[in-house]
């Protein structure tokens, strides 16, 4: 890959996979470390980010029939404490608040004060709370289903954060639903399972394999966790989203009952699913190379970038003029159901500077447009290919250019996919026997920067498997969907009746 | 009025005006009480209107060159005490946070553990955190002005919260941005005052007072505060938003300075503006009505609901066809630039019940449709005029409706706003002496739900102003903007040059 040395990232995914990702989110300028422990700070190109995300996927809820609602930040102690599988779970990690307010202290110092006589939980998640408002809101089968959506902050107090992918305070939404049939909750879990899968694929352009979570790694309180899992470029797994189906655990919690048609008292059945702006994290993995970020375009704040030569010279009014027709004779055009999104660059800095800035940002299409352009009704174009030399440019007739902006956006968004799916066929392993699993991940395992890639092995589903993991150093991602029809003899204990399992390191 | 007592609210705007308020939230299923203290659970439709204010503010903030940010929830206690006005304004109110776990104590019970070395704040409001990363970003005049916008939730324990109104978390948005001098800064405060005040008056519907507030009704660190008063149906003043000044005290306290053109260090100049989910309390306040809410067309989540008849025959299935076919009809014409906004209720419910739900939620138009429609190619139409009986209905045939309802829609939404100016032309009195003012509030002050208007007069802008308005029982609302200009001499204390302000009761 020919490029600028001054100009692309100080690290590469090779020399240095931690360092990369981190220097990708700060080129781009995404997002920062903040002084709140673990927070970060969401910058305009990372929020941007994340408001499409949140644009596409709230458009799909409410296809689905889901409504957003907003609940409570703070959940009193005494009702998070209700779900004895859920306390165990987030018990570890969680902010307390136990005062209302602040006074100085004898020094002039300000100190908590006013203490609460029951203290409150920040939400780690909404289950609690929400099932406490369903137990209200359900009374006969009539009042269900009940299909709602919030898009908040949570908060996890985890030890070791890392920008994106695990931060204490955490943007996400998370769906709560309520139904009268078990049928009717898993049919629920299954369809958000392929509403996120459909996101993922679609519109962050990455192949993702959905399964069920092992028992090992259920969500606390939930029967079965639908899970996506997505392979990062050093063959990690990555945890995109989840997608729960509780049984009734949740309704007992919280006392949700309905009478149903039958005239008879039943308690109901709900799910949860959810997803974060750790999906930032996982676009930056797949889809990042060492000069920055590339964005596919149906993600991308702006399709397309325009950056006029300006040479502080009474020509400027004229390429101005010039960017802004084109502007807006693209703007007329549409991708994949979208008008397709644009921006001038207007700021008054070196041409090399601004076209290095929205490089890094990832930007599918650059136009430079100067007085030589304008003559020849021309524009120069680079488009944004991931691992190719991003200072490529073509002349292109600017009649010609609005003729195939399309096909051009299409093509580029095929040859990511294409990149994201062949690295991860290559780093997919089936294996037989526990021998050939531990020297597979072994012989994958010579790199600190990349990891081995994941295992496709018969594995009984059992609590014992956690430890069995461990040994080998890798988890156990998920039952695929595709296979889990399939039953084999579990390469560990040797029970029959296995399901299969995908095993990898993950972040 | 006529109207179906069973059907209507329990209470009405002259019995009991505060149940009224609470009766129009839970007619319209709004919102509800929570578990956690002060903080209102937002249900499908009351989040629908938020969601309304939401789009159509953050396009106008994109207009007018702002970008959203997400910054931390939680401030580290040491930082939010660097600027003094600011921590006294803000100290009595704030939720801390000081420990992150819970573990069981000796008796089994759920108990916060892991102190915190530092406490955190939830935020009540982000200028310091933000401050502090203005003080990173900020390095040259070139990296000024820094315009930027989050939306959040904030906490302020309020000792007496009302639904709306005063809760003590808070959906909101907080502008801020710094500039290089301080006559950007100012227009920047005076511009977003007028992103705001066209909010409330083109798509709230809601005629506004905007003026600068009396020195004694600042925000905690600001020099200027800029406000938009709205008059309740019972006269009351309601702060609909706020616009600040800051001047250099939050850049100094931050510490955000920059090196100007000429090369000098010097301080930045800050602003800050925010609304919040009370715009809706001002929505019910001004537009509902003794059958509920009344929404005005340009917020309202719809425009139209059609209401097939359904009776359970064979015919249903054609009915339901024929509204499918009306909503794309609709659909694709446009009231003030965007698509009309339909929902069919199919749900199989009484038809009284469905229509009087809607009637409560304040949906514009109502479109009942059935076999007898049909045949005769009309619908039933009813419109949501305030004050006017919600049930009268007239015939309109297809083609008409089609063709006039951008008409019937702007007639509407004329009707409210010229009741709602009228009700507040008068209540608002000029007074030209204190005793003229003490006179007529007692005089406008016999009813315990209505309370006494708006006055405005000349009074001197100074800390004593506090006490003298206690006495009187009303607060200074605002030094208006559209007498800024006149001076005269204070009815008080007979201080010269002071300026016209308006007093009120409020909210």
């Amino acid at each position: 890959m020919t490029q600028n040395k001054k100009t692309a990232l100080n690290s590469t995914r090779n020399s240095d996979y931690t360092q990369w990702y981190l220097d990708v989110i700060s080129a781009a300028d995404l997002a920062e470390h903040s002084s709140t422990r673990g927070a970060m700070i969401l910058k305009p190109w990372g929020y941007a980010l994340w408001e499409r995300c949140q644009k596409i996927l709230d458009e799909a809820f409410k296809k689905t029939g889901h409504q957003n609602v907003y609940f409570p930040l703070l959940i009193p102690l005494k009702m998070f404490a209700k779900e004895a599988q859920h306390i165990d779970g987030f018990a570890k990690e969680c902010a307390v608040v136990t005062h209302h307010r602040l006074s100085k202290n004898a020094d002039g110092q300000l100190v908590p004060d006013g203490e609460l006589e029951e203290p409150y939980v920040i939400r780690p998640t909404s289950e609690m709370i929400i099932g406490e408002a369903f137990s209200r809101w359900v009374d006969s089968y009539r009042d269900l289903p009940i299909l709602i959506n919030q898009w908040a902050n949570v908060m996890r107090w985890e030890m070791r954060t890392r920008l994106f992918l695990r931060t204490s305070e955490i943007l996400w939404q998370e769906g709560h639903t309520a139904h009268a049939t078990a049928k009717e909750a898993r049919e629920e879990t299954l369809l958000m399972l392929s509403v996120y899968e459909n996101f993922i694929e679609k519109t962050l352009n990455i192949p993702v394999i959905t399964g069920m979570k092992p028992m090992i790694e259920r969500f606390p309180g939930a029967e079965e966790t639908y899970t996506l899992e997505v392979m990062t470029q050093n063959q990690k797994a990555l945890q995109a989203g989840t997608s729960h189906f509780m049984g009734q655990n949740f309704a007992k919690a919280c006392d949700i009952q309905f009478t149903s048609a039958a005239g008879q008292k039943e308690f109901a059945w709900t799910t949860s699913w959810g997803m974060t702006t750790r999906l930032i994290g996982a676009l930056i993995m797949v889809h990042a190379d060492d000069c920055g970020l590339v964005l596919p375009a149906p993600l991308a704040p702006y399709h397309v970038v325009i950056l006029p030569i300006l040479k502080n010279r009474d020509s400027d009014a004229i390429v101005l003029k010039k960017a802004q027709e084109i502007q807006e004779e693209i703007e007329s055009l549409f991708f994949e159901k979208e008008p397709i999104r644009v921006h001038i660059d207007r700021r008054d800095i070196r041409g090399g500077d601004k076209n290095w800035q929205w490089i890094k940002k990832g930007v599918p299409l650059r136009i430079e447009i100067g007085e030589k352009e304008i003559e020849m009704g021309t524009c120069s174009l680079s488009i944004r290919y991931k691992d190719r030399d991003p200072l490529t440019r073509m002349s292109y007739s600017l009649s010609d250019f609005y003729a195939n902006i399309q096909s051009i956006l299409a093509d580029q968004t095929r040859h990511m996919w294409d990149m994201a799916a062949n690295y991860r066929q290559k780093a997919l392993y089936d294996v037989q026997s526990y021998d050939e699993l531990k020297k597979a991940i072994q012989q994958q395992n010579d790199s600190e920067e990349k990891a081995p890639g994941f295992f496709s092995c018969f594995l009984a589903d059992t609590p014992e498997l956690e430890a069995h993991l461990k040994a080998l150093n890798v988890t156990a991602r998920c039952l695929p969907m595709n296979a889990l029809a399939e039953k084999g003899v579990c390469i560990i204990t040797g029970q029959p009746d296995s399901p299969k399992m995908i095993l990898a390191k993950a972040y």
